[in-house]
């Protein structure tokens, strides 16, 4: 049970967003930006950075929803999306796209965690300087997401078929006016 | 130097604002319906669980905006906000904000170290479900924007005055539609 009185049936964020329309308004828009406005990351680069900080942060309910959406973007199994988690040095990833995780990685220890290398060794592998952006404020984002869910207690299935059944549907739908009840 | 191209002049969070509008406004209307929007919590006592989340992170140019916009709402002195950080237990405020900002130091750890008996004192104390939530995503949220403005290594001005002589402007104009540049 959640410490504040959610909705029953809603779990995990979604209970919040019930209980809280004004913030659950403003943190949807948050999410559509980062997730899904045109980027040259795509929607399933920028889901996994998700994915893996949700996994850092321990946050169950975050790490398979945004998981459930990557791999319904990246079209690949349950497997890969755990591999990023534990291990994306060996991990069928872009170069790119590990120097991005390993920046992911030192936003969700501190922001004085990144390394000046890290940056350059990102950038020299094409990382635009918006794409730097985008993944610090998307790590730095999901570190709130997953305190937000974890720190009113809030429940969620433990079945991560789930998670992955309801990706393709967020994917379709986006992040902003679906239906919290569907 | 930023680890990106960002504006000059424009300290912390403001020149990554100048350099992502789309996410800036989101980002600052979250900040308005959080911090400013009407609660039962103060303004002030809202600014300073941005203020106490802040240091905690280590967050200077954070943890002096918000302070110095506490400072202002609460027509106190820099001293009191630095009691605020470094003691809140043997500050004088109130011990429904005591326990409140004791939530916001779980959160800041992670959101799985917020315990119920925590929750109930504060509940114990008069704190409401929705003082709960705010309290909780307002924590949240100051650990996202102290590792968007440290991640991507903003600078910002070392005299402390500086942002209490903002304190009074920003009470003034709000978080959102005010000029970046001014």
């Amino acid at each position: 049970m959640a410490h504040i009185d959610v909705p029953e049936g809603l779990p995990g964020i979604r209970g919040l967003m019930a209980f809280r329309p004004e913030t659950a308004k403003v943190l949807n828009e948050l999410t559509e930006v980062l997730l899904r406005n045109e980027s040259t990351l795509s929607r399933g680069e920028r889901e996994l950075i998700a994915t893996y900080v949700s996994a850092l942060n321990d946050c169950f309910f975050c790490q398979n929803a945004h998981g459930g959406i990557a791999q319904h973007y990246l079209e690949c199994d349950m497997e890969f999306i755990d591999s990023v988690k534990k291990d994306f040095e060996n991990t069928a990833i872009s170069e790119k796209m590990k120097a991005l995780l390993s920046i992911a990685a030192s936003v969700q220890k501190g922001g004085k965690t990144v390394q000046p290398e890290q940056i350059e060794k990102a950038k020299s592998l094409g990382a635009t300087d918006l794409e730097l952006h985008d993944t610090v404020l998307i790590a730095a984002a999901f570190c709130m997401f997953n305190r937000y869910v974890d720190g009113l207690g809030t429940t969620a299935p433990s079945d991560r078929q789930f998670y992955i059944n309801r990706g393709k549907q967020r994917a379709e739908e986006g992040y902003i006016n679906f239906d919290l009840y569907k």
